[in-house]
C-alpha cells in the first residue's frame, strides 16, 4: 500500500515525464526528475519504486514505459464512469472540460434540479432532472457521484448518492458531508486553498 | 501561528456557520459544530481558539460574530487583486466565478499568448495579450497570479510572474513550478486529486 504523500508526488513525475517526452527526451533518471520537481532524488525513487517501473542503473527509465507505468498505477487509463451533480457554473465548467477523461474521469451524465437544463446537454453529455437519477443509475450503476451543488443541499444530495449506490463522491462543496465511512470522499475545495496562500502570504 | 491541519478546518466551520445561519439559527455550540462536520468539539474549540472569537459558557457562538471573524481570519473579507494567465477552459471559468470574490480574490485581468483573445473580457474581467504583462504589473503591483496555462509553459511563465514581483502563485497544472523561496506556491491540481480518488476505491 502506497504512503498517501508518495501517492500524491507521483503525478508530478508524470507531468515532469509526459513534458521532457514532448520535449523528445527518451530517457530519465531519477536525478533529472528530482531536479525538475523540486524533490529528493532518493525520495523519487522511492516512490517510483511502488509503482514497480524499473529504471537501468546509470541510464534511468525508459520515458515511454514511466508514462504508461504512473498512468496505470495512477488509474488515468481506465475510464471510471460518473455522474455530476448540480450543472452551475463549476459543474458546467468540469463537464467542458475534456481533460478529465485523460485522467479516467468519464462523466456519463450531469444532474440538477433545474427543469429548464434537462435535456439539454454540455459537449455531448445529457443533462437530466435529478429526479431520474436513481432510475438512471439501476441501469448504468455508476460508481462516482462529482458534487457540485449548493452549499444548502451538498449533505442532502450526498445521502441520496450513497442510499443509490454511489461509492466515492468528489465534493466541491466547502461542506464537510458526513457519509458511511466505506464510502470515499474526495474534498477539491478551492476556496479553502485561497485561505491557506493568503495565510502564507502575510 | 496556526498550525495547517487547523487552518484547513476553519472553511468547513465557515461553510456550517453559514448554513445554519440561512437556517435561521442565532447561536452554535462547539458541540454542534463538531456534530455538523465530523470533528471532535474539542478540536473545534482548540481551532477556533486561533480566531480569538470568544463562545459563552453552555450558550456558544453568536453566528453572526462567528462568521465575521472566521471571515476576517481567512482572509475572505479583504479584497486581494490578482492576474490569470491562460484564459483557457479552466482560466475561463475561474473568470466566470463570480464566487471568487466572496472569497477575497478579485481576478483584475487575464492574460494569454492568443491575439484573438486580447481586448475582450469575461464577465467584465479584461482579457490581454501576455506581452503587456509587465506593463499593467507596473501600474497595478498585483501580487498574486493564477496559473492556468499549458503545462509545457507552466515554468517559463512562473519565472516572469516572480521577475515582475508576483508574491504568491495559485498553481492549477500539474507542474511542480520552481520558485524563490520568498514566493508562495498554492498547488490546486484537481488531476492529482482524482488519483487519490481512485486509489482509495480500489
Amino acid at each position: 500500500m502506497i504512503p498517501e504523500p508518495s501517492l500524491r508526488r507521483l503525478p508530478w513525475y508524470l507531468a515532469y515525464a509526459r513534458l521532457s517526452q514532448r520535449n523528445g527526451e527518451a530517457v530519465l533518471s531519477s536525478t533529472q526528475i528530482a531536479r525538475g520537481v523540486g524533490v529528493e532524488a532518493s525520495v523519487v525513487a522511492k516512490d517510483l519504486s511502488y509503482v514497480a517501473v524499473t529504471g537501468r542503473t546509470r541510464v534511468g527509465y525508459d520515458i515511454g514505459e514511466l508514462v504508461m507505468y504512473l498512468e496505470d498505477f495512477l488509474g488515468f487509463s481506465t475510464q471510471h464512469k460518473a455522474f455530476l451533480f448540480g450543472v452551475g457554473k463549476l459543474g458546467g465548467a468540469l463537464l467542458q472540460d475534456r481533460g478529465l477523461e485523460q485522467f479516467g474521469l468519464d462523466i456519463v451524465a450531469g444532474f440538477d434540479s433545474k427543469y429548464e437544463l434537462s435535456g439539454t446537454s454540455i459537449n455531448h453529455t445529457p443533462i437530466h432532472h435529478i429526479s431520474r437519477f436513481d432510475e438512471l443509475q439501476q441501469l448504468m450503476h455508476v460508481e462516482i457521484g462529482v458534487l457540485t451543488v449548493p452549499v444548502d443541499v451538498a449533505q442532502s444530495v450526498a445521502e441520496m448518492l450513497v442510499d443509490n449506490g454511489i461509492r466515492a463522491i468528489w465534493n466541491f462543496t466547502p461542506v464537510r458531508i458526513q457519509v458511511p465511512d466505506n464510502v470515499v470522499v474526495q474534498n477539491t475545495s478551492i476556496y479553502a486553498h485561497l485561505a491557506l496562500m493568503y495565510n502564507r502570504m502575510s
